[in-house]
């Protein structure tokens, strides 16, 4: 299909190809280089052909964040799975389903009550979970302290009870708090270290942990080596958003997602140009306000990617958005932006702003359109 | 379908039918007494039966935000409707196939220059387009003032231009920032005065005007006279939420509608239970953050739907959610919330948190569910 910018409704959200594949080699060469597979989160994109670049860059395996994200992408023929979200056991008869299909799905444990219920499922049913153990190693969520006592009792529950112990996982999802070189490098070998000294641990007592898993997208563009850990796991990197510039992984040339909209009025003595991308397509995400630089609901840009700067969306409705200069009044509104005029906005979060839309438009160097379906809900 | 909450997998989108009825009766009964007619804003639910409900219940047509919300409803059957956001030209083909097809569509403009574009197509289609002029009446977003002279000449440009002028319309979306009864009935007042004045005006220069359309939830429930409306648009109250709870137009046992999740882990010694409610079943709207009380991501309840006070959606990230005590750690959260704990959150904001998902669980008084599908996108 091929059309250009002009000829979308408004809002829509676009993908930069090129700077997207950019994204895709940048990290895949930096886990080469630094000896680890790459294990990329596609709860991102949710978008088929976006994994299938990853993969073909030599993305090694996925991660998922549900289990319908799990099913999708093995329904599009993508067997190595890690569900990276602790398991309920509610949602075991699904997981099962999915691996006597031939998928080679991973779940996720930290405590001792839920690597039980696992180990009792898969008796009773006859399957071997691979089970990973949750770590904990910057305290933001979820996961088992490295030195806690209670590592070896769910590595025990899980061998013991018959499951496959395959290993650790852990996410320092704190580094979106951080924005320098060296507080990022630091957390980054806490991740490592932590999550290393973990499987050190378990295999200590005698059990197996053949997988070290570690990752968000700050950190493993910090870390300055990584020893003792087998797979790396990133998701936003593959689109980056405004947090992740003020993180200071990226530049606001290596944000591949934007927002196509259109003006369609204004607020002439307060400077306003009001366009219909308005929370529904930006999302409520507001993840650069504690930030060091507050993006409001986006960065605008013009439609051909210029970043316009001092210009923000600083305010959304539903489907209304208020672009305005940070610094003072643009008492030119209406002769700069002029009723019909498409502007594009980076997202604070892509994660957050790509769920907000059925499909993404791809847009290739030569100015071809394509429209990547993502899919929604769980 | 016949089910119980129990049989659901988690995060979902329950709507209790019995409270939902009870709002839209309020509302309708309410409009009914103040002698105008009611057109719900369906940019809340986007699903088709409870947009029904609020049919059945005495509601004129509706209110949409977007062209694929007429395209939708007129679909089903609904032929009045005011698409009430700013009409872009480059949308003018897409609601002129909807009025060829019998959609009785009135679009909005608040400039000349749009107005000036919107006759200019119609004359050239030999449509003649129903146009309602934006008034602001609170400043907070688009619209003309009542006393600006381009409320004139936009009402000339349709008119002399060869449109039908159908009448004004305003949303004193401000009302969101208020939460005293006495501040609400003033805003009230003041969009009431403001949109009527506006008609005379119109009518005073020869203009035809014969609808005066206001509303937002909270002002459509604090207004104490409509003298000169003619129609009343309000959107949340048919679900309500935190927010609303907050403005003080509603309690927490009037929200209708709540996000199902089921608790997956502990933080033992943070007193943190982890669920599968995140902010992609939430939304990132974190409305009550700015109110007098802070709800964090949502108010926690039992499955039943049972307020547990103190107890909120403290924290979220994509698929996970911490529960947490606001006053001090929950040391006992294990015993208080053992693994696979189903509980329900009230959402902040009810438009943002349904737009997370496909569908709705409609939760009926005798524990009957039923899947109500919503849709997404532009």
């Amino acid at each position: 299909m091929s059309t250009s910018l002009d000829s979308l409704d408004t809002p829509a959200a676009v993908i930069d190809l090129a700077r997207m594949q950019r994204n895709i080699d940048r990290m895949q060469q930096r886990m080469n280089a630094l000896g680890v597979r790459f294990r990329p989160h596609v709860k991102t994109s949710k978008c088929t052909p976006v994994v299938r670049a990853q993969l073909d860059a030599g993305a090694q395996g996925i991660t998922v964040s549900t289990l319908k994200e799990a099913e999708y992408f093995f329904a599009e023929g993508i067997t190595d799975i890690v569900y990276a979200v602790g398991m309920a056991a509610h949602r075991l008869p699904q997981a099962l389903a999915l691996r006597r299909r031939g998928c080679d799905l991973k779940v996720l444990t930290d405590s001792v009550a839920s690597a039980q219920a696992i180990a009792a499922f898969g008796r009773a049913n006859g399957e071997v979970f691979d089970v990973l153990i949750e770590v904990d190693t910057d305290g933001h969520r979820s996961g088992i302290r490295p030195d806690d006592a209670t590592l070896l009792d769910v590595g025990h529950a899980l061998h013991d009870g018959g499951m496959r112990l395959a290993g650790v996982l852990t996410h320092a999802g704190s580094s979106y708090e951080l924005d320098t070189p060296e507080a990022l490098a630091a957390l980054a070998e806490q991740e490592r270290a932590g999550c290393v000294g973990a499987a050190e641990r378990l295999r200590a007592a005698g059990l197996p942990c053949p997988v070290v898993s570690i990752g968000s997208t700050p950190t493993a563009l910090s870390a300055a080596h990584l020893d003792g850990v087998t797979e790396v796991r990133a998701g936003v990197y593959v689109l980056f958003d405004l947090v992740m510039h003020n993180v200071g992984v990226c530049t606001t040339d290596d944000i591949a997602l934007s927002v196509l909209t259109t003006v369609i009025g204004h607020q002439v003595d307060k400077g306003w140009a009001i366009v219909d991308a308005g929370w529904m397509a930006m999302s409520r995400d507001r993840g650069t306000q504690k930030q060091h630089r507050d993006y409001g609901y986006g960065q605008v840009c013009t439609q051909d990617g210029t970043v316009l700067p001092g210009y923000v969306l600083s305010q959304a409705n539903q489907e209304h958005g208020i672009v305005s200069c940070e610094s003072a009044p643009a008492l030119d509104i209406v002769e700069r932006f002029p009723l019909g005029t498409r502007l594009r906005i980076l997202p604070n979060h892509a994660c957050a702003t790509g769920a907000q839309f059925p499909e993404y438009r791809a847009l290739s160097g030569d100015n071809q359109l394509t429209t990547w379906e993502r899919f929604h809900g769980w």
